[in-house]
Formats: C-alpha cells, structure tokens, sequence
C-alpha cells in the first residue's frame, strides 16, 4: 500500500485523538473523553473480559473506576501502525504502557499491553469506533513485591 | 484548523528540537542543551515550583542538579500536541514518563507529567522558547517502599 | 537539511519497520522479525558486548534468549531521529525503555538506552541493515531491592 503525504496529514490526525482519549483517562476530563468516541463506540479492554457497549457504557466504567485524587495514572502509547483503510476508515494498532497508583493503599499496577482501535471519520473528524487492548504483562506491586497478574500468553488453552 | 503536509514538516522539525533537549538533557551534553533554546527562554519545571528566567540560568539550573554518573536519567516524551500558531511560532503539549536514579544513595525517582511548551522559528530553526511541566504524579522509590512526592491534584485548593 | 512531504512518507515507512521489529521481539513472532531485516543485517546490543553477524545469527541469539511465557517483555521506543542519507538508506536514533519479566524466579530487569539504526530500502521496502544500542542504565529488581548493572558512563576509562 502507497502512502501519500496527504495520507499523513490523515494518520496525524488520528494520532491525535488517541492522545486526547488518553490525556483525558489520565485527567479524568470526561467530557474531552466523549468527544474522542462516536455514539456507538465498543470497548473490549483486557482482552474483551472488560467490554462495554456504547460512548455512555464506556465513558462511565471509566469515570466509576478511575476516581480523582486516589487514583493516579499515566497511559502511554507508543509505536502507532495506522492503517487507512477506507476514506472514512482507519485502524490503529499502539502498544501501551499505564501505571496505576493508588497512594492510600500503597497500590500499583503496572502493565504492558497492545491497543486495537478501529476509527470512522464523521463530520471531517476522526473518532474511535472501537478500542480494545490485549495484555503483554500486568503485575502488581505492594510492599511485599511483585506478582504478574496477566500477560499475552494467560488465555492460551493448555497454559499453566 | 486544517493541516497541511507542509505543516507535518514544521511539525516533524518541531518533534526533534524536543527529542535533542532531552537526549542533551539525560546525556549531559550542556551544549546541544543549549542549541535547543532561544536565548531568552523561559522554563517552569514542576507547574512553576523551580522557575529559570533565561536560556544561561535554566542550562546551569540543569547543569548543577544533573550530574554525570552519580545521577542517572531517562526523560520519555509521548502523545505530541503541536499547533502552529503562525508562520513561526507553535505551541506543544507532550506526556513526559522520567526516571531518575542515583544508585549510590539507592535513590530513585519516577514520575509522569504533562510538558507545555512554546517554540519560535528563528533564521529557519525551531528553538524552544519556554517550557514547563505539571506532575500527574511523582513517586521516589527506595529498599522502604514508595511514596509520592507529588501529583497532578496537588495544588487544588481545599486538596486534602 | 529541507525535509519535503516526500520525506515524511520514506520516514513513516522507516518507523514502521521498527515498530513491526519490536512487536515481532516482545510476541515472539520470528518470522515477521526476519521481515524486518536484511539477510546481511549486523547487530551490536549493550554497545557491542552482543554482536551478531547475519540475519540468521540476530533470530537466532533473539529467538533463543527469549522464551515464551517463561519471560515477558516490552520494549518502548522514543524520539525518533531519522535521517535519509540517500533515495534508499537512512540512519535513525531511537531512545529505548525496555523492561524485562521472569514470573517464575521474581527476576525484573528495566533499562533504558540509545539504538543508533541504519536501514536501506530493497525493492521498495525499507529494512534494517544494522542495529545496536549503547545503555543509559540498566537495573535488576527483585525483593531484595535494586542493583544498577550497566549504564551510559560505565565504560568510560577510568569509570570507578
């Protein structure tokens, strides 16, 4: 497939609304959070055992689950493979990093994972019809160390 | 706004005067530091709490508090958000994740933040002419445990 | 250097291939990394302590030092700084954070470094000819705390 420097200009775009879907999580902005999804945006976080139908079903599972304050976070996407796939269509597969601290219970959670969004361009702006993520690892930490939690081969039938 | 490809070529001069700060930063090499900033750059480290009036006072700040070995460091910038806002001038908003390490003292620092800078086009180069970051959070490790040092919230009024 | 929209088209290309390359490392997918290379690609990790002559040679050392499920991984990279030396070469610095997981013996190790990257494009596709890094640092992690192993200065002479 042959990229033009139009196409870029496309590829930026949908680079920017993944980075104020996240900078809207970390901020706890939920309004700038709606803005980023179309109406009937899914979510299937974690591999799909966390899956959410609708912009409102989304956007309030994150707003009950990631309080102001006593939960803090930094989501990080990295090597965005952006695949346009129709004018109006886009796919985009990150790879994320997030942390979670919770100060109070001395909590963290670190975790690794890829992204697969699934875009539509409505109105000349580019928003997420999908997003989803698979985890490569996710451990906790406390105190008293370390322990993996889940990672990319968790699901395979067989595995111990 | 509507951007075009030659706007993503500002852009992408933009995206690496960012990416020499920080290797000049994290590899202490005060000159290429240097080459980054507008002589009258300004710099507002930690929402403003350490403020560096001047491109000679914010390299000697970092000079004098980075030193080389004792202090490890990897400053990680993402999710660029870059708008020209003329010909020359343009303002970018990045996630910034930095560790810091000094291993002697078995210190280490993590944090995560949000960069808000501006930057001026001078005789065909992008230089940064302010810069300055607000934590998400800020967390010092140690063979004790974690505590955080400092957080996006931290500064409401009424904050507990 | 003028950078045309052209440019940017061959640089998108040229990040892709890494990302393609990294996700190959941390999934464990030999074959897509093989796409990523050169048959006579050379590699020289941790600053040429791990150097590797031939395609076979880096999937091989690659494929052999990390296991599936046994060991998890992500590596993160930063701040490309791509440059096209010609219609078909290039050279590319990136900033890695990797961070590397052994459930089974509490073993964790986390480091950052500089990939210097040179790449050519053969029948229109742009591969890895070589690739290498140099360390920032590199720490192990396990209950009894953290050990710094390796960083940018250590080989400096007349490094303590």
């Amino acid at each position: 497939m042959t990229i033009t420097p139009e196409d870029l200009v496309e590829i930026e775009a949908i680079k920017a609304v993944k980075y104020r879907y996240l900078r809207a999580v970390d901020l706890r902005d939920w309004e700038l959070l709606e803005s980023t999804l179309t109406e009937d945006a899914t979510a299937a976080y974690a591999a799909g055992k966390l899956s959410y139908d609708g912009r409102d079903a989304i956007v309030g599972f994150l707003r009950d689950s990631m309080p102001v304050k006593e939960m803090l976070s930094a989501h990080r996407v990295h090597h965005p493979e952006i695949e346009l796939t129709s004018p109006t269509t886009a796919t985009a597969r990150w790879a994320l990093d997030d942390t979670v601290i919770m100060p109070a219970s001395n909590f963290q959670l670190r975790g690794a994972a890829y992204y697969s969004d699934e875009l539509v361009k409505v109105d000349g702006e580019w928003k997420i019809s999908h997003t989803g993520y698979r985890r490569l690892y996710e451990e906790t930490v406390s105190r008293d160390g370390v322990t993996v939690t889940d990672h990319w081969w968790a699901d395979e039938v067989g595995s111990a």
